[in-house]
């Protein structure tokens, strides 16, 4: 048996569930049940917002998944993705101190999604989507912002695109490019994809084609679902037409989020001089570092942990949530992204700025911190608070 | 501020999610998240049984409610039920070191509520239904047990039918009687006194009169819903018309599930000698435990804990689930039942029986393990088990 299924076997689990009140006698149960709960019942019937005071609801996020798009196992069902969805509550509570509670879900219907997670939005503070297959997820959490008034985060799409988003500013700093004025092509137009794509742009980034297996995204292409439509519409404004190798010759940035070896060391070499490459497929990148090195990028960013520049997810999800959940925020908002991204860039210090290194490290404890405090202020500047 | 709202407040949740696992370095990581969390979960995909062994749902209860009849105080809807689930959880980790995580819906329809409840049920070991209006807890209850393999357990039906008929087995045997002679009355016909007739007349009792506010339940009455319609048709079997007061005379016991001062002293005058009363309506009985005794009743059980036999749930759920989930139970069968009746009857010993003594005390640690043992027993003997 491997390591990590003997541990998973010890452990029984990766979270548990625990009572934050004594009652051992019973003057006790009848503060914390029977008759002394009624109080706090009636409190909460009388004004909903009171949730917050008496219920745990104020440091609560349910992890939600339908195991459509396990990381990068594909669609192995909801049970199947549990291990994924405790992981992601230990790091929550880990990271920024949020109880979080997987719930795996045995339909995939986005319907019954969206209903069953509406149905159960008010015993949490915060809803974290995860793993969800594009376009579904699109959906899906666009129904859930409009039906729920907690903040709803979708990880795969906005805590990725939020990440790289940051390793992308100290990238473009480091090899002293604008953002206005460069080009980037994003591989894969999936949850990861669509997000980054949409952020940059808020960003000022002008230049974005996207790819999928095909070649690049254009309005009017044959066989695209509706939010390649939507990208279409919203890159790629000479609505060029080719190949992902055409998509790439003279691009500044790659910023790969499809699958293993999508890159090849010929479009690197295609690129624009001090190229920046984020192979962001995991464990497999787009292409290893050594060899987009070898192709003339300069800085290369990966989702692995053996490379430098890891584009860690867990850099902003957690913070985000602590900062959203003290602010008693009621969504996450554009801005609120776009601070947490400035807020992760700026914990790279001009000093440190390296080409192997554009972003904190993933057990940098600062950065939780940091995220939250500015998502808490945006919150607030932004009067979206309970 | 009442102490119980103050109390509620300092605590700021009565529950807490935490992590059973360590993630301070990039090695455990690997190992409780990416990329070592894809075994247990191909392990999972391959075979749904070892979600027991990899993931905490061994030991983990759903305590779900539609906030439809919350304790004494009605349908003060899903978020305000909070505090009382939030207690239950507290009760389960409690006396039985189950984990028991709360989620209170926001729906009350019976329909939403079943596709809710079934499409996240695989996330748990268990479910626990709470505090849902008669007759929709019945329908949901049924319906819930035919698409889920966990056991589906409303504890207001079974957990009170269980504690009462307990607490009448030693107050049948302290007056005397036998279980197949003796005549009962129960008033109330919502989700404890359906279960208490129900378990009951499976424990041989042949006489049982049910009444709702507007009398004696029989076949043909006008106005009853489906569920009462049942009722008639199991009890009453000399098809008796009339009122509650009609009902009581000459009966040996009457349990009240049913709301303040429905009985009057009177009542217990025209009862048999020797009267057992269960006056259970919380915190204001059918009929004051005094007033019962002034009128002849020599055993009054009630739910409070200022008198003495206090008819309480936690003495069955928490060691129900605690059985059934280490025997990998699918479901709570009659069988489970049954024996957990006897052993919490069992735990008062011949010498300790008396009037004022008839069912173990809330917090006597000896019963939660009595009735996990017995369940236990009863799921392999059964062969209900994974």
């Amino acid at each position: 048996m491997s390591k990590a299924l003997d541990c998973h076997k010890q452990w029984q689990g990766k979270i548990e569930v625990i009572s934050r009140v004594s009652v051992q006698s019973q003057e006790e149960l009848s503060i914390a049940y029977t008759p002394g709960v009624a109080e706090p019942c009636l409190a909460i019937a009388k004004d909903k917002e009171l949730s917050y005071t008496y219920t745990r609801r104020s440091n609560l996020v349910a992890v939600i998944t339908d195991g459509s798009a396990v990381l990068g196992l594909g669609n192995i069902g909801g049970l199947a993705g549990m291990p994924v969805m405790e992981g992601k509550c230990v790091l929550f509570k880990e990271f920024a101190n949020v109880d979080a509670f997987p719930l795996c879900l045995s339909t995939q219907d986005s319907g019954e999604i969206i209903t069953t997670v509406k149905n159960i939005a008010e015993s949490f503070g915060g809803i974290n989507l995860e793993d969800i297959s594009a376009p579904r997820c699109f959906e899906i959490e666009r129904a859930l912002k409009e039906s729920c008034d907690i903040p709803i985060f979708h990880d795969d799409q906005h805590g990725t695109a939020i990440v790289t988003a940051a390793a992308l500013i100290n990238a473009l700093k480091f090899t002293k490019r604008k953002i206005e004025k460069t080009k980037i092509v994003i591989i894969g137009t999936g949850a990861a994809g669509s997000a980054i794509a949409r952020l940059l742009l808020q960003m000022n980034v002008f230049d974005i084609l996207m790819c999928d297996r095909k070649g690049i995204l254009y309005e009017g292409r044959d066989g695209m679902d509706w939010s390649k439509v939507e990208l279409a519409a919203i890159t790629n404004k000479q609505n060029q037409k080719g190949a992902i190798a055409d998509a790439v010759v003279g691009a500044d940035v790659i910023v790969g989020v499809s699958g293993p070896d999508t890159v090849t060391l010929d479009m690197i070499k295609s690129m624009n001089k001090d190229a920046i490459v984020f192979a962001l497929s995991n464990p497999t990148p787009e292409i290893m570092p050594d060899l987009a090195v070898k192709g003339g990028a300069v800085v290369v960013g990966t989702g692995r942990s053996d490379y430098p520049n890891q584009i860690n997810n867990v850099l902003a999800f957690p913070g985000i949530f602590r900062g959203a959940l003290d602010a008693k925020a009621t969504k996450i908002t554009e801005g609120m992204k776009a601070v947490s991204v400035h807020a992760i860039a700026n914990l790279v210090s001009d000093s440190e700025l390296a080409a192997d290194f554009v972003i904190p490290r993933p057990f940098d404890k600062r950065v939780a911190k940091a995220v939250a405090d500015a998502v808490y202020k945006q919150a607030k500047l932004e009067k979206v608070c309970r």
